[in-house]
């Protein structure tokens, strides 16, 4: 049996302005970044101790995971930081208002871009090649589905996370809405239709006890 | 070229009480947590990109980094983190108030187990087996000389920290007054003497330009 925990990063400025983000890289608000310290304290509870720590290049995943590695007192543990856990990239949307989008496109198209697993945002103009991304010859797609980030993230899994988790060692992912969506529904063996209803709010720790085939055993919201 | 920055850590709870601490694991006080942004707005101010960020085992050094790549925006890169890059072991002397040992042993041999590079503080009475350590297979020493940290250190630059900078990737530091002393003696060529007078302010950015034999070009401190 092994731990696997998923939090997804607190109140961003983004969020709080509603705000289509992605990789457009914001910060925590003073909320979000009380609400990493919340579901730390709620995780400390639990006295896990993890062998590594994993997030995503974006600075709101970032600061969250290095808060609550603080508030577990674990702050000296790997962190590993990964693009294929960023949150899906909202291509042309990113930066745009959620609800002028809605009021443009209406309701049927603006849930199906942020709730289905195939529907593909509309594109940005250009690739856009940023020095973190550069530097590994990872492109900043041009926009990304459910799907496409769900297809990216699945080697970290395979490669850096199933591997620790079969030698039973405690695993804290740290990333964000939709990378953490695609997760879940690798996990709990969703389908595209069901992963539809999923949402993770901000900063509520899940649990998951995984047995040696990594399938779950029990799981767990620390609300 | 390439820039090599030394940071030690904000002051800690136990350079505010005048305690000896070594591998004991104590945070950074909220001045100290502050004199980490300061340090790192005036790096930002370089406008310097750097590929890898190292670290010790220990709290004080792993907070005082994250506000420093939070400062600078460069959250996202790697940050390494090693017990070898920790603060010089100080035995039976740890958890133990300066001025209270410097009244028993008097002047000399407080300084010389202060400033020495050879002298060995007083041992522990016993191995501690911590999971952080044991975990890598290695014992936490039962006291270091200022010698004995260097030579440990050692191997870190020359199997992580050099390569990179021999291909001209900017690296940053943020550990210890010891560990950085070690390295500082390394890097600038100082005799076992000489290091005796050099002190590692908190929070102070050593800048450090080498040429392609890893020689010194340049030194700056940003005050």
């Amino acid at each position: 049996m092994a731990k696997l925990v998923l939090i997804r990063h607190g109140e961003s400025t983004a969020n709080q302005q509603h705000i289509f983000t992605g990789w457009n890289d914001v910060p925590l608000t003073e909320q979000g970044k009380q609400e990493a310290r919340e579901a730390g304290e709620r995780l400390r509870q639990l006295n896990l101790s993890f062998t590594a720590a994993h997030t995503s290049y974006l600075k709101r995943a970032v600061q969250s995971e290095n808060i609550v590695l603080d508030s577990i007192d674990q702050l000296w543990i790997p962190q590993y930081k990964t693009w294929r856990l960023n949150e899906r990239h909202y291509g042309a949307l990113r930066g745009r208002k959620k609800p002028v989008v809605r009021e443009e496109v209406g309701e049927t198209q603006f849930m199906q871009w942020r709730r289905s697993f195939t529907a593909v945002p509309p594109l940005l103009d250009e690739v856009i090649l940023k020095r973190r991304y550069a530097r590994i010859g990872v492109h900043e797609p041009r926009a990304e589905s459910l799907k496409m980030a769900y297809d990216r993230l699945l080697p970290y899994w395979q490669d850096q996370l199933a591997p620790r988790l079969l030698q039973h060692e405690n695993q804290l992912i740290v990333a964000h809405g939709s990378s953490l969506r695609a997760l879940i529904k690798y996990l709990e063996h969703l389908s595209d239709v069901a992963i539809d209803g999923v949402e993770v709010p901000n900063a509520q720790p899940i649990v998951y006890t995984l047995d040696d085939h990594l399938q779950i055993a029990d799981k767990q919201i620390l609300r």
